[in-house]
């Protein structure tokens, strides 16, 4: 018996409202629910870097993402559960997402071997080796005590021929089964399978139809964002998420930019995650209603306005851009704190916007006007009052070597 | 006319109590008043690292000290002026005491040069010449908008012959009298004297008279916690103290371990700032009712307790030590965040102790619980559950790199 047979036994959804193929719906697991479309900021090692759990709970998030890989190696799944599994461990109640370990297994880990049972690699910290197969992945998963576990798969590297895509895929389809079977249930608590296939339509709806014999709580697509560019995104999703139940949620692994995201909800998507607004914030650089900007740059030194006037975050309503381009010309930690407290107030807003839309039945011309303004680019500079002052000439002159710094001393400790 | 001829023109101080030689009081300025004895955090260039403001007001600090130095050299002083002045610029709302710079020219800078004048010095940011003067001092925490405002001093080094230190001493009391006169007074602002003269009781007598007859809103004690050792600290109190008038504030500069503060207190003295809560948290070291820990220590990897069972602070209710020790391990921003903000609440708790002990009269018997709760030491370890598995192998052997780790890659950006 799949868990679409049963109605709530492991994961709920429900779909209110669609416009064209955008969906608005609810995401119900054992420790709270999720409005979709929704995106899930990342907590790669039990912390989203340089927030507090309450604040990221305060930009609107309501499920985050947590990384296998990096948990497995450090501080292992075992010692997470012996102290509470990853809620109590890192101090957030909400839904926890985590991913399969394969994808950082890829990315990041030395001596990779892959066979029919699984990847064997040496670790990124200390040249361990270890052996990560389907059912390692779903027992790690589970002690960890995550709300949505994802089935251990080979995510194929791009641009890959038909029969390297082909191949791979079938590898995945057979890791899902077996993740299905080591799969422990729980009310609450679900398994997604990934959809792979390249770029290749045949094989994509090869492995729709492999996943939904099987059955999940939730069906991702895997593979993407991989190098391909938007457009060959978007076409494997309008070739892809037709062919996907409608009662299951819909999860784009791993996406992405502000526009990438609002034609991922136009193709059905309704769930993403991305390092981007994190990792992003602590190089200085804001995603704002405009487009994006690099506050390091020596035009925001002396500007008393905040990043984005219609954001209602602490770093906007609390700080002017001269302040936070001092924070990261002077490797100030508060600097990467208050742009990560932005850009992922940003990027919920603009999930809130999204789904409104969506209900209102208005999402075209919303997501039109959404995406027109990310083309608008920065509001222009404004005249520094000290211009031709030592004080405006100790900006520009420290400007010249500001990316090196941030490179080699990120953080003044 | 001087401050103190006038009552609150300058800064308001009253004494509500005294038990020996402590003293419970209110200083009175023009964003707040603020109970003494007092603490403040050190918010070296425009933040308290790793803290939002909003954060430090909630362990209980009313007052943080800015430097000079560093902001002069970067944003620059006319910077902050432009953008509001100290409290809009870094969003601190509350009082906010800067020293003079002097003390930083003599530890960071290159090639100082001191004159009757002032002392000319290199940059250490980008070897720019600078040249601070008493009235340039003036101007800067002017600028910035200080609420207490420290004169230009020479801090003598530790140790100095009797001549050495008189010939110092001099300068600064020359160089009060510059501060003096060249310090714009407003309600609810007000200029601190500095006493020096080493360890040597004429000396500071000397001192203490030349500021007295020039006349000030508050005396500090400088000079101390330079290596002279906690007893000479003591001692040099002991001679000057007893001299300071009874109705001003006094402030012991860069104090320091919470021993040193319950001394000191004992001693008479109303106000302290020190590095040591924040440096000490970013680095793993935690100041608890029982001393001092180091959370990087593999004995923490697997305990579910907090910190410190006593303690209030978001670190304490809601982490264990094995999260903060993992959090280190892994080299995140929040590990440094929750330390700081932990080692900040302690210090504030503890001040808040010796006021009500001051208060009610028991300030001796209290000091002697704390002084002899310090020499506990840290609660004893608890035994791993998964004693002699992978999980525990892998945290101690990791142990061995640690403190390299934090010093090479203090935060994982």
């Amino acid at each position: 018996m799949t868990a679409t047979d049963s109605g709530f036994r492991g994961l709920g959804f429900d779909v209110h409202a669609t416009d064209g193929m955008a969906r608005r719906g609810t995401l119900t697991t054992a420790h709270g629910t999720v409005e979709t479309p929704a995106f899930m900021p990342v907590g790669t090692a039990g912390t989203v870097k340089g927030m507090m759990p309450g604040s990221v709970k305060t930009t609107g998030a309501q499920i985050i993402l947590g990384n296998t890989y990096h948990l497995m190696l450090r501080p292992t799944a075992e010692r997470v559960a012996q102290l509470g599994g990853l809620h109590r461990f890192m101090n957030w109640h909400g839904p926890i997402l985590t991913d399969s370990g394969g994808f950082q297994v890829m990315s990041l880990s030395d001596l990779r071997k892959m066979s029919e049972d699984g990847v064997t690699f040496k670790s990124h910290l200390d040249g361990k080796r270890h052996h990560l197969t389907p059912e390692r992945s779903m027992q790690i998963q589970h002690l960890l005590d995550s709300n949505v576990t994802m089935c251990l798969d080979e995510c194929t590297a791009f641009p890959a021929t038909h029969e390297v895509a082909e191949k791979s895929m079938k590898l995945s389809m057979r890791w899902a089964q077996r993740s299905r079977d080591a799969f422990v249930e729980r009310p609450g608590y679900g398994l997604f399978g990934i959809v792979q296939g390249s770029v290749y339509p045949d094989l994509r709806a090869e492995s729709v139809r492999a996943l939904t014999d099987i059955g999940f709580d939730g069906y991702a697509v895997g593979g993407l964002a991989v190098g391909e560019g938007q457009q060959m995104m978007f076409d494997t999703l309008d070739v892809t998420t037709p062919l996907l139940p409608k009662d299951r949620p819909r999860y784009l692994m791993g996406v992405g930019k502000p526009s990438d995201i609002i034609g991922a909800v136009r193709r059905g998507i309704d769930m993403f995650d991305c390092v981007m607004p994190t990792r992003s914030g602590r190089t200085g650089q804001a995603f704002v209603r405009r487009g994006v900007l690099n506050i390091r740059n020596a035009r925001h030194a002396h500007d008393d306005r905040p990043l984005d006037e219609k954001c209602g975050c602490p770093a906007c309503r609390s700080y002017s851009r001269g302040y936070l381009h001092h924070l990261f010309k002077a490797g100030e930690m508060l600097g990467p704190m208050l742009l990560t407290w932005h850009n992922l107030s940003y990027y919920q807003d603009l999930m809130a916007e999204l789904r409104r839309a969506i209900a209102n039945g208005c999402f075209e011309e919303r997501a039109a006007e959404l995406e027109a303004q990310l083309l608008l680019g920065d509001i222009p500079a404004t005249p520094d009052p000290l211009a031709g002052t030592p004080a405006a000439e100790s900006d520009a002159k420290a400007d010249g070597a500001a990316d090196e710094e941030i490179h080699s001393v990120p953080v003044d400790l």
